[in-house]
Order: structure tokens, then C-alpha cells, then sequence
């Protein structure tokens, strides 16, 4: 074996390695997949449980339970991260990403005995609920952000959109819970709850233009039963809002929810086997490889070293030639289509962006800068990230602005 | 140590680890500089053995045991690179541009025995180094390419675009000294020059853009002797080129050269400092954000467990998460200059994707195809990028296209 041709199947080694990495993450998402599921389901019954004052204890404790368990699957996951920091693609983002969601789940424990003690509003819960899911949900970003992989990373891509999706569902279901238990809605949260539609359109849609056709057509499903509690609830007139249809609608939302997470499982299935695929067909090339150098290498070796065969050296060298030029090529063409694929993530990107400048310019809170930049696309009927491109282009001309 | 921020310790942690990996790749970086620089030397001197019809052999011979020293430290810094496949960023792509460079290393034995007996064309040969030197110059491109942290990142591509230059610089050298040597230039020649001399103008662009100003200063100078030669010897009438120019011409381009391997070695110089000053910043900061935590966590503990602190924990909860936010907003800003700072790599990258398109669509060799796109932007006095780019743009619309 030349070394040159050695350097060769180190090039396939290291997209080995990196697929095991990615394949890892995958699992990781899985995991964190089942938590957030497990963390809104909870939500929902903290809300049940604060609205009814005092009813639905047995569930939210169940729950409760339910959602430790899937916590600890996550702290596991995380830990082993945490053993090999150098090994990492983007291991500083990623394990600054956990970092922020350990600090949310140190509060986890007080937050529920004061759930369960009745003494916390159930929008304030609400409101933690969604920040320990976002901080969940970046972590998710960050890997789909790191993978190497153009299929892969689509079909991270793809998963990360259903789970926003799926998130801001089951935001919807707790405002719309709220507004039908009080039998009015403000104005404020009547353009929320259209922001919070509009939005999982807007992630659904990513979904279907790039994810698996099985996840995109359970996501398609109509609920022309939720469709008419939607209208009822956000835009129907006073009186409309029967207390007794807050549950009716919560069943609805959970319906919808529950398929969004089949969605999600088929898709974190469709992930964890293409994963598998694309490190078998990874291996099987460099065999074929290998094989193949072996095969050329023998032939150019004359079996009298006194007769070499005329022009075998130079043959081989040609086929080696060739066999790198093929493998520049193939990364070549995978770097275009990852570009092309990443380019879904340039949404959220802006998004961080414009609130990284609000938060250091203005002084705001990461949940304050993420609702100063909603208030703005709802006043403006705008989508966030074209508000969060504004920001950051007014940002420029400032004086003292943002680079 | 709660697991948050152990998490965030270990998020600076692993930029640490980025930053060495990427001082090693640095160091790399300065081994193939002078390899390359090596490399040009012997391709000056073969051309000259050739024109002369066997003088030079002493200097020649001198140049080739010079560059086997050079190649012998290269060969060293890429094995040690080959030890950790799975620890390389880009590794996959890295590997296969090690390969094609030690693959055309092979070939250098043959080329300087037919050179020593003179069965080569002096074109030839040239043509060879040429291709050589690309390949060690795209070893350079994926490490800059790969690199994560914006300000080394940003010193490296001003060495990639200066070694460019130098390199362009080295091919109107060899191409000078011909036409002087036979007295005449073929048009083809005459506007093969005139695009030498306009992609070395646009490579020092870049790094006087982007680069140090010392090194910057050292390119800008001016070489009003080598201007006249370049004139008369690209559009002078016939018989101003004196066959005896061939060496003052040589000389000339020699000094020129040599300067901007000086600026060069600067530009190393500044790149290891960069690095080793990165390297001790972000230790720097791991230790104080470790001692910060510590503090925080002794004041947090109250002497006498009985009575606690009112709010201490808040207090602690609140200072680590800032410091979480903090870490979250650099490296935010980090990637947004990062992103900035390696726009200036997508001229390369889409000559080399061009170049790709129509090795797999033509049917040519990747010399070839430079070729193509080079004679391409001669005729329309366009840059190679913007060939480039109209090549893909077509393909894109044509039957069976690119994607």
C-alpha cells in the first residue's frame, strides 16, 4: 500500500467516524425527542391541574413521574457527550446549549412543589415550561447544525422543524385552554394565538418540503374538529368561550399533538436507519476500496521482479488517480448539497442573531428579546425572521451598532 | 461543581481543544509554505538547466537535496496528522487532498531523472511543479476552510491568498524566462501572462484586505525593473526580447519572490503568535470562569447548613446562567465574523466546483478543466470566479444539469 493511497482510506475512515459521531447525535435527539413530549403533556396537566383547582393531582403526578424517567435518559445521553470534549464538531456551542438546559432543570424540583402547592400562576408555569423546551430545542439546532452528512442533516433538519412544530402546538393548546377555562380572551392573546398558528405552518411547511413522505403525510391530517375550536375560542364572540369546552379543546390539541409525535417517531426512526445505511454503504465502499488498491498493487508488482511488466506502475498510478479524483468529486457535490440543505437553519440563525443584539444592546433578557421580536412580526403581520433581519440591518446603520 | 456548569467549563474546554488542533494545522500550514517555496526554487532552476543546455547542474542538484529536506519535514507533519482520523475537522476532505499531494509526489523522482538527462521539455516540467504545487496549496485551502476561530481563520486565508499570489508570481517567472530564453512570445503566451499577472494583483488584494499590515506593507512594494521587463518582454517588438534578459528577467522576478516569501514567513510568524496568544486567552478564561464558580458556589454554602444565606442560591443561580448567556453571545459572534471572514473562500470554492462539473461532464481532467475556465476568462477578460459562476449557472438550466 502507497502511502498516498493509504491517506486515501483515511479520507473514507474519517467520514466513517464522523457518521458513528452523527449517528450518536441522532440518538441523542431521539431522546431529548421523548423528554420534550413527556415535558408538554406535563405542561398540560399542570395547567389542568391549576385550572380545576385541585382535581387531575393523580395524572400530574403520574406524569410527573413519566417525565423524570425521560430525564434521566437525557442526563445519561448528555453525560456521555461530556467524556470526550475534543472529539466534537461544534462541542463549544453544543455543550454550552446543555449547560443552559441543566440551569432550566436545576429549577425543575421547586417549580413543581409550587405547582402542586398551587402557589404559581398557570401562565407563569407556562412560561417555564416553554424556556426549558426552547433550551431543549437548541440543543436539537445545534446538532442539526454540526452534521456533515447532506442526507442526514435533512433529515435532522426536517425532524427539528416537526419538533418546533409540534412545541408551538402545544403552546396553542395551553393559551387556548386558558381562554376557554375564563371565558375571554385579550386582544394580546388573540394576536398570539394567531402568531402561534402561523408559526407551526411555517414549520410544518419546512417539513413537508423536506422531510420523509410518511412523517409529511401524517403532519398534512385535517382537524376540522380543532379548526372550529380554533375559530370559536380566538375569534368567536363574548359568551362563546363554554368553560366546559376547555377540555374539549385541550382532547383536540392532544389528538393533533399526539400525531405530530408519531410523526416525530417515524421520522427519529427514518433518522436512526438512514444513520445505520449510510455508515454500512461508508464501510462497504472503503472494503471495495481497499479491495481494489489491493488488486492493483498485486498486478503491478511483477511476479519476476527482473521482467517487470511494462506500464503496470503506470496503470495503477492512473486507477489511484483516478479512485482520489472520484472521492473529491463525491465530497465536493456532498458539500454543495449540505450547503444547499443548511440553508433551512438560516431562519432560526437570524432569529439568534437579532436576539443576541437586543439582549446586548438593549439590555433584555434571551425571553425578552425572543417576545420583543414576536410583538414586532404580530404587529407588523411579518414572520419572525424577516423582523429578525430588520433588526439586524437597522443594526448596522446604527451608531455603535452591532459588528 | 453543579452539571450546568460543569457543562459550561467543558464548552471552553473544547474550543480549547479546537484552538490546538488548529495551531497544529497552523504549523502544517508553515511546513508546506516552505515546501511550496522549496518546490518553486527547483522548477526556477530546472527551467533554467533545461534553457542552458547543461549548466545549473551544481545549483540544480543543490535545490533538489534543499526540497527533499522540505518534503521530508511535510511527509513528517502529515503522518503525524494521519495518527487520529476521527479527531480532524474536515478530516474526510483534508485526507483525499493529503492523498492527491502524495500521489503526485510519487511522480517526482522520474520527473527529475528525465530532467537531469534532458528528455523533458522545459514546459513540461513546469506544467508538473505546477500541479504539485496546486495540490499542496489546496492542503492549505481546507485547512483555512476548516478552521473555526474567526481572527486565526482570518490569517489564515491572507496566507492562502498570499501563497496564491507568490505562486502565480513563480509561473509568470518560469514563463518570462522562456520567452526571453527563445527570444519571441506566442500570443496564447502573451495573454496567459497578462492573466498571471492580473490573478497575482487579485490574490494581494485579498491579503491586503484581510491580512496584517507588515506583510501587507512588504507586498505593496514597488519593482518599477521588473515592470519594464514585464512590458517589453509580454508586448515588446520583435527582438526586444535579448536572449541574455532570459536571466536578468530571472533575477528580476527572483527578488520579488523572495520578498513575498518574507511577507509570507511574517504571516506565519503572526499566525503561530495568533495562535499560541488564542490558546492562552481562552485558558485564561476557563481558569478564571472555574475560580468565578467556585466563589459563587463557596458563598452559596452556608457555613452553618441550618441557617442559610437568604437568596444565596438565586444569587448563584443567577451569575451562572449570565455567564452562560455570555458564552452563548460570544460564540454567536464568533460565528457570525467566521462567517464574514470565510466569504472570501467562495471564489475558490466555485472554480473548484466549476472545475468538477466539467471533469464529470466532459469527461476532462482536472488540468483540463482549469484550463478551460482559465482560457475562458482570458477571452472574455473576466475573473475566474466569474466564469466560475456563469459555468454553474448554465449547467443548472441545461438537460440533464449539475444537481
Amino acid at each position: 500500500m502507497t502511502s498516498a493511497s493509504s491517506f486515501l482510506l483515511a479520507s473514507r475512515r474519517c467520514e466513517i467516524a464522523e457518521l458513528e459521531q452523527l449517528a450518536r447525535a441522532c440518538e441523542g435527539v431521539g431522546v431529548i425527542g421523548r423528554f420534550i413530549h413527556a415535558l408538554q403533556r406535563e405542561r398540560g396537566m399542570t395547567n389542568l391541574l391549576l385550572g380545576s383547582g385541585g382535581r387531575y393531582g393523580q395524572s400530574w403526578r403520574e406524569q410527573v413521574a413519566c417525565c423524570d424517567r425521560a430525564q434521566q435518559d437525557v442526563l445519561h445521553t448528555l453525560e456521555q457527550l461530556g467524556t470526550d470534549p475534543g472529539a466534537l464538531k461544534n462541542g463549544s456551542r453544543l455543550f454550552n446549549r446543555v449547560a443552559l438546559v441543566l440551569h432550566a432543570l436545576d429549577g425543575l424540583p421547586e417549580w413543581r412543589a409550587r405547582i402542586e402547592a398551587h402557589a404559581v400562576e398557570a401562565a407563569d408555569a407556562t412560561a417555564f415550561f416553554g424556556k426549558l423546551i426552547a433550551a431543549l430545542l437548541a440543543v436539537v439546532f445545534e446538532a442539526a447544525d454540526s452534521a456533515g452528512d447532506p442526507e442526514i442533516s435533512r433529515a435532522l433538519i426536517a425532524l427539528l422543524h416537526l419538533m418546533q412544530g409540534k412545541e408551538l402546538a402545544g403552546q396553542e393548546r395551553a393559551l387556548g385552554a386558558r381562554a376557554f377555562a375564563v371565558g375571554h380572551i385579550a386582544a394580546a392573546d388573540q394576536q398570539l394565538w394567531h402568531h402561534l398558528i402561523e408559526s407551526q405552518q411555517a414549520n410544518l411547511q419546512v417539513l413537508a418540503e423536506l422531510g420523509d413522505v410518511a412523517a409529511a403525510e401524517g403532519v398534512r391530517h385535517e382537524w376540522p374538529e380543532l379548526e372550529r375550536l380554533r375559530h370559536l375560542g380566538c375569534e368567536g364572540p363574548a359568551g362563546a368561550r363554554d368553560s366546559r369546552l376547555s377540555n374539549v379543546w385541550y382532547e383536540a390539541c392532544t389528538r393533533r399533538i399526539d400525531a405530530l409525535k408519531l410523526a416525530e417517531d417515524q421520522l427519529t426512526l427514518h433518522l436512526r436507519r438512514l444513520c445505520g445505511r449510510r455508515i454500512a454503504q461508508a464501510r462497504g465502499e472503503l472494503a471495495d476500496q481497499r479491495e481494489a488498491l489491493d488488486r492493483l498493487l498485486s498486478q503491478a508488482q511483477p511476479v519476476d521482479p527482473a521482467t517487470p511488466a511494462p506500464g503496470a506502475g503506470r496503470s495503477l498510478d492512473r486507477a489511484v488517480l483516478e479512485m482520489m479524483q472520484a472521492q473529491s468529486h463525491r465530497l465536493q457535490q456532498m458539500a454543495d448539497e449540505l450547503e444547499a440543505v443548511r440553508g433551512r437553519l438560516s431562519e432560526r440563525k437570524l432569529v439568534e442573531r437579532a436576539k443576541g443584539l437586543l439582549m446586548s444592546h438593549q439590555g433584555l433578557s434571551e425571553e425578552q428579546a425572543y417576545r420583543s421580536l414576536r410583538q414586532l412580526a404580530m404587529n407588523q403581520n411579518r414572520r419572525l425572521a424577516d423582523v429578525a433581519a430588520s433588526v439586524l440591518a437597522l443594526a448596522d446603520v446604527l451608531p455603535g451598532g452591532a459588528r
